[in-house]
């Protein structure tokens, strides 16, 4: 059976990271899974909060006559309802049961929301670097990403986005707190974000839709917020997940919001809802959809990604490893010297996986994700500053830079 | 925001059915649901057997470490071994757990296998009348459905197929237990088409993949059997669901089975996981995989199915309305005089709720769900009659016809 070809030069271009993961397990076979420093995949460790386990329980002893069968394609109304009063609350605009679509997961809603607006050639502008899933997503649907670099501090590059914006823009897509970075782009960025595209949208009759992906809303440190999407800009659509809040990634739930202000709203939550029947989600599963409507004030407990965040850094710090700080989510992103693919090859000497930033569009630079035990963290310092002290000594010549980034040095 | 403009479309073409929907409920808040004779949709009435529940409630007691993180994006390796014994007993194939992904329900299945194998502009060809979702299935990925028209029981018409194969036919599609004629295809007629697929690919170098969606496999009447498909031919692929053997059609869960002997079976599978992947789906839900391996033998109470068949037919009888005998599944394809879509507009008037045959590609033909409760339908009985009498005395010119169609009259 010949597989299509599109898929065909997808999968060989997503081969390197197979093989990394490949090689990562057989490095745990060889030598024991808590041997081996594996920062590779944002899989949180951290169980769902308690409440999780309470509301679970009550719904299994229930098993509810019914309650695993269809409901309407958007989800139970009263589960909608429920996440309506948490977006308000996030978004700083009333939004009601209508205006939310249960999604199978952030990855479920994107494709459902690309799909509802990407006409075959249209542009989604992402901030670059970007989750490398995006760009597939984008493609899925006819359209095409157009990565826009971002600032030395990873923030916004307005000026660089409005250069990018043209006619077939159906939409800018922003991650905040973002993966790979751990940047959470402040107020003044969404604004200057959305005046551009108001802007753009009175000079080309095309206003872009802006769709934040914000499965990591929740996982910010030292009083960080997360500024809202929805009332900075009218055409706008917020995608999330319980995937870390609630540690739930294997059970794909999660909800798309549609700004009530956005022009032929009938129309675009008609859409959604046709895409998320014919795309084959059909609905987000039952159980889970009326699992987290209990759950809206709960999530994991950030103060241990913000220990585990702390504890990295040191390690790295120690190492002489530059980085962007952290405001969110969990992952650090960490400017390495020379090629990030050769010196990720080069850590797993060291029994340490990452992964190369090349595969989020920004050469030169690792990501590692702390959603794992503390004492894989710590027990890693040896190993880092080793690598580090062999590399320099390596064969290929180190390209150290880092002025004006921004970072703990 | 603009929706996109094939999704604008396909919304205008589906409203009719949205609007009966719509109407249907305003019937049931005006006379109250036990007065509705809803037999419009498949969502099964029945409760998943009692040994989900026992699995469903130990699993919430356990709630084990881990238990709703990321897994392999084919699926948990234990759950999909479990079900590669039970597709290898199903198919008459050997199969291990590699050969088995993971769905979000058979939907979510199609899907994953349509974009893993159609290039733009190819065909996939469709026994006519089909499910209505198969189109827009196909068009997701680039493709065309090409429906073909089956013999007058309904069975494949094999020399229609073959006259419709080309070098553009990426695959085949059959349905069996058929939604909504209710046939089950004999192995002669599945013999048949691999022949015919087999000659196709000897001839042009391009074996059309034959896809079979099996959701019904298991509701079958009178010792009726679904003939295995992946014995029959090598460049075969089944999806089946849990919505109806379990009853779990709102948890969207299902698997892909690919034959051991299909051509390039490892890109085959890695093609169906990536698919997985980038159509956002990630994995099939975590909880739900894990519970339905461990009910392989389990299945709804199909005897209770089978007794509102016969209740159903008796009044469809009495009525004076052939149809198909259903051999599987939970249909009554009725043909009904005149056209269909004025004839469902006409039972709305006793309160009776069916779909249009056109909606399947059959014109002057209506289906009748009956996985509703079996006093709904026996309340049915005067409503038909009622109906069908004033339906002869209407303005409408009722058009009888159905000689030879093998009905029962």
């Amino acid at each position: 059976m010949a597989i299509a070809r599109a898929i065909r030069e997808a999968l060989g271009s997503s081969s390197m990271i197979r093989k990394m993961f490949e090689e990562g397990n057989q490095l745990k076979k060889q030598f024991g899974a808590d041997k081996v420093f594996d920062f590779s995949i944002g899989n949180p460790d951290l169980d769902p909060p308690p409440a999780f386990h309470r509301v679970f329980l009550r719904l299994a002893e229930e098993d509810a006559k019914g309650s695993h069968g269809y409901m309407p394609n958007a989800g139970f109304p009263g589960v909608r309802e429920a996440l309506a009063k948490k977006a308000s609350r996030e978004q700083g605009v009333q939004l009601d049961a209508s205006h939310i679509i249960m999604a199978a997961g952030a990855a479920g809603g994107l494709n459902v929301v690309l799909k509802s607006i990407l006409n075959p050639g249209d542009e989604l502008i992402v901030p670059q670097p970007y989750f490398m899933e995006y760009r597939a997503y984008a493609a899925n649907h006819g359209g095409r990403l157009i990565g826009v670099d971002t600032l030395p501090d990873f923030n916004l590059d307005i000026a660089a986005m409005g250069a990018a914006l043209s006619e077939r823009t159906a939409a800018v897509l922003i991650n905040s707190p973002h993966n790979p970075t751990g940047r959470v782009y402040p107020a003044g960025a969404i604004t200057a974000l959305a005046d551009l595209l108001r802007d753009h949208g009175k000079k080309t009759g095309r206003f872009p839709c802006l769709v934040a992906d914000e499965p990591y809303r929740e996982i910010v440190y030292a009083g960080a917020a997360v500024p809202p999407i929805l009332s900075a800009y009218e055409e706008s659509i917020t995608v999330t997940s319980y995937s870390k809040s609630l540690s739930l990634p294997g059970e794909r739930i999660g909800y798309i919001a549609v700004n009530p202000a956005i022009r032929d709203r009938d129309e675009v939550l008609s859409a959604l809802i046709y895409a998320t029947r014919v795309l084959g989600y059909v609905n987000a599963p039952a159980l889970m959809q009326r699992i987290v409507a209990e759950l809206t004030e709960e999530r994991v407990d950030v103060a241990t990604y913000a220990r585990r965040r702390d504890a990295f850094k040191e390690i790295l710090d120690k190492a002489g490893i530059p980085y962007a700080d952290p405001e969110g989510a969990f992952y650090l992103f960490c400017q390495v010297p020379g090629d990030d693919r050769a010196f990720v090859e080069h850590l797993k000497q060291y029994r340490i996986l990452g992964v190369p930033g090349s595969s989020f569009g920004k050469a030169g630079w690792v990501r590692f994700a702390y959603c794992v035990d503390e004492g894989v963290i710590r027990n890693s310092g040896d190993a880092f500053k080793k690598a580090m002290e062999t590399w320099k000594d390596g064969s290929t010549a180190p390209q150290v830079s880092g002025a004006g980034y921004g970072f703990v040095p």
